[in-house]
């Protein structure tokens, strides 16, 4: 696995016995931990946005799983096994569009099907193991992705796909990172990205501490953005791709799709095979999901909004296949993605070109 | 002249020798407003966007050429019309954009060029009367506007055209306003409009304030909910529109039109004839205003974006006159709006329908 100075932001760290997870929420004002010792804590975490990114969450899950196993070993040594099925629907039932989380959880209770000695330790390896190959998976698309950046230009994010979103390095963020280390950008743009500003707080926090310049702008801005003809890229990380292509992300992303369309501006999606759902069909069956609408009523603890206002909150759209220019995974990258294409990219074994 | 429950908020005031603003920037938590007796602090206003809205920073700076003339017959009575030459640069040099700000400057020269008896007296009556003309233009756009809403349907603005924009009433808002009275619309979505919320903050006020709800979203969150296929119009203000029908509006109105265009949602703008620029021939020509990068990364006094992010904050966009169905003026109504229809609008006298 490549270790470059970009895997120093670790979202999740597995120490002394606990699961640590940086606060997402307080960032960049605030650089702290919150340590989890049991899977209720972990599943609260994942909730309230402690740790966010489809990635994330699901590294974080198979950790909550370790956690999990643990403590019901303590409590009842010989029910675990069955105990331990109500931690995992505790864990899938937190956030309902990422299916990272559903596929780690999947992961885990396989391993513990198989398990026949130290449970604990079995199902930590294999939470690493999910951990590692992840940030793995990102070294390879930051390549795979970079590679396709054929003209120097500049690049628009949306949300953050970074090394917090995922095990480390990032998925958008990893190309963006991996095609700046390669002189094959010249200016990286992130929207704010409400209610959360995930761009302005953490995008814009991490690739800063790469060194690497970031320009932010209202999401409004977008489409004011491509007409001026500077970017060449929309790049973005995904939540859920289903089996034709369709592309579920940070609320925002179609909208920039659609404007990316327009302006000939290419559009690279960039996620693990860990991301993709072969048993939605299309983004028509993708949970989307509303979350409270004071996320958009209030900023921090003020409220901006005029009273009596109701608010619409769905955090994730569907951007269609269509508008897709380029799916990039760990297994490789897909072109014009369509539903032919991805049965072929998740029939391969292993890494391949 | 109309006068509806609608015309309670009334942004500009002329009483007790003054100009008095409603302090935009504190709405809704605060209700205050600001006392200007001297040109300097009616063009500070409009730069610190105490007052804000095409029409309404006209009609201040209309009742700013009166503080103006006020003042300068005090100092100097035989230079005054000399004098007050600076005065009108400075109003002029306050905000680049909206074209209202230099016709109602250049409609109170036209007044100080042709005064013979008391100028201050003359010059409020003038400013009035562009206050007055700007309520009664809402109300007939009003009704325009509303009458092209064939279909019920739910609207989507963006940003604030209300009557804290104008003299009162509204120009975007003063159709839907109108729209719901007539029960043509089911149902009013605003998105937030980043960065200075004007959506969350002043429409939202406004409308309840009217008793007509009103659904907040983030600005990402406009494409997916026309996607639903509930909205049927997108409905906005201009801060300027070029003679071939362009039309410069709030950042992030591109992108709204753009996707608006893809789902089938019609565009109508909605502005006063003042609003219209002859001499710009099209959108490429009208200077775009980029303010100060803090907007962006601070909200309120709370520092949001990682330190040492750059901003780039344009607050006005143009959307070309193609992705527009209906421009609405107190003239009349141009569908699918070019330099020769635009040209024949304004060759028009008097209101027509």
């Amino acid at each position: 696995m490549d270790t470059t100075p970009h895997d120093s932001v670790r979202p999740i760290d597995w120490r002394d016995d606990a699961l640590w997870l940086i606060d997402q929420r307080r960032l960049p004002g605030e650089h702290t931990e919150v340590e989890c010792r049991n899977v209720e804590a972990a599943a609260e975490a994942i909730r309230n946005m402690t740790v966010r990114g489809a990635p994330a969450i699901g590294i974080t899950a198979a950790y909550g799983v370790v956690l999990a196993a643990r403590n019901r070993l303590a409590r009842a040594p010989g029910n675990w096994r069955k105990d331990i099925e109500a931690d995992l629907t505790l864990l899938a039932g937190t956030r309902p569009t990422a299916v990272n989380l559903f596929w780690a959880i999947e992961r885990m209770r396989n391993r513990i099907a198989r398990s026949e000695g130290d449970p604990v330790a079995e199902l930590l390896s294999e939470a690493r193991h999910i951990h590692d190959e992840d940030i793995a998976a990102n070294h390879r698309m930051g390549k795979l992705g970079a590679a396709l950046i054929d003209k120097n230009c500049a690049v628009l994010t949306h949300c953050n796909a970074g090394s917090l979103a995922t095990g480390g390095y990032g998925t958008a963020l990893g190309v963006i990172r991996s095609a700046w280390d390669a002189g094959r950008i010249n200016g990286v743009f992130a929207d704010e990205t409400r209610p959360w500003l995930q761009g302005a707080r953490l995008t814009a926090w991490e690739l800063l501490e790469d060194g690497i310049p970031v320009t932010l702008l209202a999401e409004g801005a977008g489409a004011w953005l491509m007409k001026q003809g500077k970017v060449g890229w929309l790049i973005v990380g995904s939540d859920r791709i289903a089996a034709n292509g369709d592309v579920a992300n940070k609320i925002g992303t179609y909208a920039a799709a659609l404007a990316a369309r327009h302006h000939g501006v290419r559009v690279m999606v960039v996620a693990p095979t860990s991301t993709i759902d072969m048993n939605t069909p299309n983004g028509d069956a993708i949970p989307i999901e509303t979350r409270a609408g004071d996320e958009l009523l209030s900023i921090g603890d003020r409220r901006v909004a005029a009273t009596g206002a109701e608010a619409w909150n769905p955090v994730f759209d569907v951007t269609p296949a269509a508008l897709v220019d380029a799916i990039v995974t760990e297994k490789g990258v897909v072109l014009a993605p369509n539903a032919e294409k991805m049965a072929a990219l998740m029939g391969r074994t292993g890494d391949q070109p």
